[in-house]
């Protein structure tokens, strides 16, 4: 909570949930990122919180961006960064959104599978374009994330040089490695296992002749929710090593893609208590109901896997007690917290304001478009 | 699949998924109801699909509304409906929203805690309406159904009486009690129990003086997925013998509220394969990479509860095998199918074009605003 986004709400007279995320604190953590991994350039992950003021300020301090689709390609160009700053990191992509990306100056993508590097294959020669790069994306285990990735994404390591050499044989620059150790990462040494992969794909590419040059760290990089995490420097520091112990005195052109690291702390949403009550007399767990759930842009409560700081303003009028937290809509999957209740005051109020801290990442966009006629979350930049 | 969806889709020319809905269909189910449940007043839960053609088409029938916001209210008066049509079924509602809804004209509010009874009471008397009438709505167990309910909604039983009086001394009309056996109730004798339920409480009530009048049947009725399900007139016999069985002669008025009953067979969504791989060469389960996925409107495969029927146009070709069946996201959380992997044909190739049936039903408002730049769910009724 900055001071900014306390004046902000003050003034606010609007009904209904909203997300507020001050841009200085984005600056701030893209300062911290850049500053920590000096040689390392960073690529915002868009998905995190594609909000125009955030890709323009980015743009402005000189950061790459990581896209998931053409729309987001589109909205990095719009914000002011060059084509050469962006890549196509989804590894699921229609031949015509690549046709789309190269047409627009994009040359970085993502693959991993034969079947990916084919499509850019025959987009890149149909456009005549010679200077197409791909990083396959390798599976990791994502042991020690809040969030951890499934299999969706990325091929058993063994499989890594066949894609990467089937790259090079139909004419694309066979570029790197990627991988990711799992979203909201808490353990700094994460990156150790996953690196000395990837140098193993360097080498097995090399003794066939393919030369990669570098290595995508990806994301992972936690923001603040309820436990303290390490600082960035931390992981700074542990890559680093990893990558001098693994590559030696030969060490790769890097890239991470921070999402959450970089807009999470920098967000809150404000929400208003629509009801408080019990099931029956007996029941010692209250039902706290918002105006915010699951499909309003909680998403990443699925599972209770995230869970998010809620400040109330009667946080210093004593006893507290266990809640369910729920959303508002007709939808009994619509609830946040059940297995693990929260704590909030025993003195909580219909009407009352709370603030989800942490919340500048993967909100906005998850909001459902119109689920039981609730509007999107509003969102303010600042 | 209707002719007219066939058609619509032969000369559909956008990219991207979309949902199809025929209203032919709906109306087809609107007459089911209607004849199955004749003493039953039909109130559609406008949640399922609120687009304006299926809301005018069942106002022109005569239908009532279930609605969730005053968004849905507005919704429903723009289609037609009258307001004494009008259910705001939600139970967690904002005192100006209830305020809001009395202005409309709506008359009928569901509660579940003395806490909702007093907003309405204060909403109600500052408006100076005294004809509001509100239903209790009982938790129920839910067994048998594919998408059961937690106990978001409902108090326990034996607090019912408690909160019905509690609106009769506010000035409210104790209408009646609601509950529902979870949506996709396969089990016809569902309505049982929760019917034993409800006279216990008209009883109790009986006894404190209090008349009740209504008992508001829900919703649960099914619709095809993999599985065949009851024809609706085995529920409307099934529940009138409930009914008989637990009021004797005095049965009260009754009304249903189905969602997905209405218009999950009326509607299908046509998906575009982008990639179809595998992890290793020795993986036996190939992963088929979708356009649409959890965040663009398939939000029930979470937990891979609902599971849609799948066609493809090789389905004739012989061979099928297992896939693993994801959206297009950078989300790892953004896979359809795992647990129970679906069978597809073997000669699946990407850009070919699949039909995943009875989606009419919570497809597109639940489809993310903008996740990963992909645009909502676009949905045409025809």
């Amino acid at each position: 909570m900055t001071q900014r986004i306390r004046e902000f709400l003050r003034n606010r007279r609007e009904d209904g949930p909203c997300m507020v995320l001050d841009l200085e604190v984005v600056r701030d953590n893209y300062m911290k990122f850049a500053s920590a991994l000096p040689d390392t350039r960073v690529f915002y992950a868009v998905k995190a919180n594609p909000a125009p003021e955030v890709l323009h300020m980015l743009a402005t301090l000189g950061s790459c961006f990581d896209t998931a689709s053409v729309q987001e390609i589109e909205m990095a160009l719009a914000a002011g960064a060059t084509a050469d700053r962006i890549s196509f990191g989804n590894t699921i992509k229609k031949e015509r959104d690549i046709a789309r990306a190269l047409a627009l100056g994009v040359r970085l993508f993502a693959v991993d599978c034969q079947a990916e590097v084919d499509k850019i294959a025959r987009a890149a020669s149909a456009a005549d374009i010679d200077d197409a790069k791909v990083f396959c994306r390798v599976l990791c285990d994502g042991a020690g994330a809040e969030w951890p990735l499934s299999r969706k994404f990325g091929c058993d390591p063994q499989m890594a040089p066949d894609v990467l050499e089937h790259a090079y044989r139909q004419g694309l620059e066979a570029y790197g490695v990627s991988f990711h150790v799992g979203s909201q990462q808490g353990n700094t040494e994460a990156w150790d296992s996953a690196l000395a992969m990837a140098a193993d794909v360097f080498r097995a590419c090399g003794e066939r002749g393919i030369i990669l040059s570098m290595v995508n760290l990806g994301g992972g990089f936690p923001t603040k929710y309820l436990k303290d995490v390490p600082a960035v420097e931390a992981y700074g520091n542990s890559i680093f090593n990893a990558l001098r112990r693994h590559f030696g005195n030969r060490i790769p052109e890097t890239i991470i893609e921070p999402g959450r690291g970089m807009v999470g702390n920098a967000g809150l949403i404000e929400t208003e208590v629509v009801l408080v009550s019990k099931k029956s007399e007996a029941d010692e767990v209250r039902w706290v109901y918002l105006d915010i759930g699951k499909f309003g842009g909680l998403a990443e409560t699925m599972d209770e896997s995230i869970r998010y700081p809620i400040r109330s303003e009667r946080d210093h009028e004593g006893e507290k007690a266990p809640c369910i937290l729920a959303g508002p809509t007709c939808d009994s999957a619509d609830v946040l917290y059940e297995k693990q209740p929260y704590m909030l005051p025993v003195s909580i109020e219909i009407g009352d304001k709370l603030l989800i801290e942490g919340a500048g990442a993967y909100t906005t966009t998850y909001s459902a478009v119109a689920f039981n006629g609730f509007p999107p979350l509003k969102s303010y930049v600042i």
